[in-house]
């Protein structure tokens, strides 16, 4: 493989590297250069990240806990995991942190081993990315358009009929923000536990729903061993940087074999003093953030239905579209320093989709307003 | 499996987790007490960090790169990978970095799958843990206490017949300290690629050693694409708190794999900036701190024989050696606030072998103090 020209100063690494099989699956959030430098004056509507950003109390735990770099991390986060199961009201020996959720994923594909998994079509990539990384064959259970995507009770028959070691949902799921209810949910859960199947239920988008509470398989997990409940700090308390998410399962014995999947000190010191920290006011925090982002998320929903877009019912702090006009809306939008995320490259989905974070009032402002420019240039060409 | 009675205020959670499987694999380093907090009285010899400490530029760089903790890490690493391939003078495409060396050293086995692994007995665990954790079978390769467990050429024949799908082999080795030279290790990567095996070398201690030039493996590898090196940040630049480590390896398919073996963005912001922090007076910080190491590591190993302690020689920034006193050292020296590494639960060794970090001159004169007080009571008691 040829070695770009100028890698020694670093200018064409990004290229270099963007090139390569990994990038295959795309995420959104990547607002560096192609020498790997943030780029500060692009909006990023790409990563769905809390907008009023890392809560000042962890930032300063962090900052303090840089002086103690030289040590290694509390391999069993004991701390973190006593201030966790206060937190979610569960026991400390029925939760597992590590370097974010996507690394609880990979560790729980790697216990598991599944001949198959199941995914929906659309979902997160990476419940894909780590099935196929351990050689497990994907199932889609496709969902339709016509019904909005919403996941409903076929997926019982799929999951009987596909027998896969893993069912992994995202609730809401993501892009397309749609919630599971808890009653399938639980159906989901025996299915899986008749077949002898792990079902993973991703939450790190639930915290920001404002009722939850009706929607958490944390219910679910004293009945069913076979359940996991992924969640992280990355999205609610705008941390991505830092890499924390945590399961939670009632199955000690599972738990057990995740740490056994992987390095024994998966978590920073960093990132345990600012999880530490962050959930001291957790529930305020979350509160004035769901608050904050219903009515930025209603206004951006109501310009956007003013331009023809035709929106997905959101509750969290994305939303999902489709646009029907004759361009590439993440490119056009990209030229005015905006990203957001094209969702062409999801398992089930066209071109024509895409996903946009709620933001803060005055970036939210902008993206409008770049919006309606796209539009009109794009009618003014009809 | 029984709650601890005060699990909910974080009292009990320590002895709970402690308890567990997990931890049947120690380490050291371990600091914490049973709540998860570290004591800062506690002198550490049981982890082997560079008495310098983190250098002031990396901290400094780490704590700016907090403010950007609301943004998703690069995940290709690409300023960092810039400077670590002109620092290692390799090129960007030959370079991976992840959460640790350990988080490499999973994803190796897991990229691989290897119905077998070659390790020798004693050597670092975490290469037996991934293997097991994988399904591997783990074959030990004894290294014999009559010729100080040095590494000889016969692990060329058991190599050969054992037929394993990776070898680990660490140079210099933990916790024995002994180096393999570079002849025995291209014989080594000879015998791999016959058999096409994948060759770990484990270089994470080697920048301690003044010439670590004649003993890396990074000569073999532009001939050797089963062969990769592993390197951190852990040891040399004093931050195990922050998670860095990356692999050196010519085989871009490999490398690809381990990419797809994990999450996408395995290293933060914080140990991003801090590495590319690090580096940048590298050399001189690497050069001060042997030099330093030298004087300090000649103290105490003077100060050891003189009491009758069987040193093996030292060339990186821990000794090891076995005492024969009729007593727990460690157990003794804790209770005097001072950590070493009890060597007893690595394979291949009997109770009595011990290992210790170089650290500053003033720990290190309370260590050989205390080392001495223990001697005197032991002798008083014969």
């Amino acid at each position: 493989m040829a070695v770009p020209f100028a890698w020694r100063d670093g200018k064409d690494i990004g290229v270099y590297l963007m090139n390569k099989a990994i990038y295959e699956y795309a995420h959104g959030g990547d607002v560096y250069d192609e020498a790997g430098r943030p780029n500060g004056e692009l909006l990023d509507f790409s990563s769905n990240i809390n907008p009023l950003g890392m809560p000042q109390n962890a930032l300063n735990a962090a900052k303090q806990s840089l002086e103690q770099s030289n040590i290694y991390p509390d391999s069993g986060c004991r701390r973190l995991i006593a201030a966790l199961a206060a937190y979610e009201n569960v026991e400390p020996c029925h939760l597992f942190c590590s370097n974010g959720a996507s690394d609880i994923i990979f560790r729980i594909v790697s216990a598991r081993k599944p001949g198959k998994i199941l995914v929906t079509a659309p979902s997160f990539a990476d419940y894909e990315r780590a099935g196929r990384g351990f050689g497990a064959e994907v199932v889609y259970y496709p969902l339709q358009q016509e019904n909005g995507f919403s996941i409903d009770s076929h997926i019982i028959g799929a999951i009987r009929t596909a027998l896969p070691g893993i069912v992994f949902l995202c609730n809401p799921n993501n892009p397309t923000g749609r919630l599971i209810h808890f009653e399938l949910l639980t159906e989901v859960a025996a299915a899986c536990t008749e077949i002898n199947s792990i079902l993973v239920i991703d939450e790190c988008f639930l915290d920001f729903v404002p009722d939850a509470d009706k929607y958490t398989a944390k219910p679910l997990l004293s009945t069913y061993k076979n359940v996991a409940v992924l969640k992280a700090f990355t999205k609610i308390f705008a941390m991505p940087g830092l890499r924390l998410g945590y399961a939670i399962c009632n199955n000690e014995a599972f738990l057990d074999r995740l740490r056994l999947c992987g390095a024994d000190w998966p978590v920073s010191n960093v990132a345990q003093a600012a999880g530490i920290a962050a959930l001291e006011n957790g529930p305020e925090y979350i509160s004035k953030s769901i608050s904050y982002i219903a009515i930025e998320r209603n206004r951006i929903t109501d310009a956007l239905a003013g331009m023809g877009l035709a929106l997905y019912p959101a509750y969290a702090n994305y939303i999902f579209f489709h646009c029907s006009w004759d361009m590439d809306l993440s490119r056009e939008l990209r030229k005015k320093g905006i990203l957001i995320r094209d969702c062409a490259d999801f398992a089930g989905l066209e071109p024509g989709y895409y996903r946009i974070a709620v933001l803060t009032q005055e970036k939210n402002t902008r993206l409008i307003k770049s919006l309606e420019e796209v539009r009109k240039s794009w009618q003014s060409r009809l």
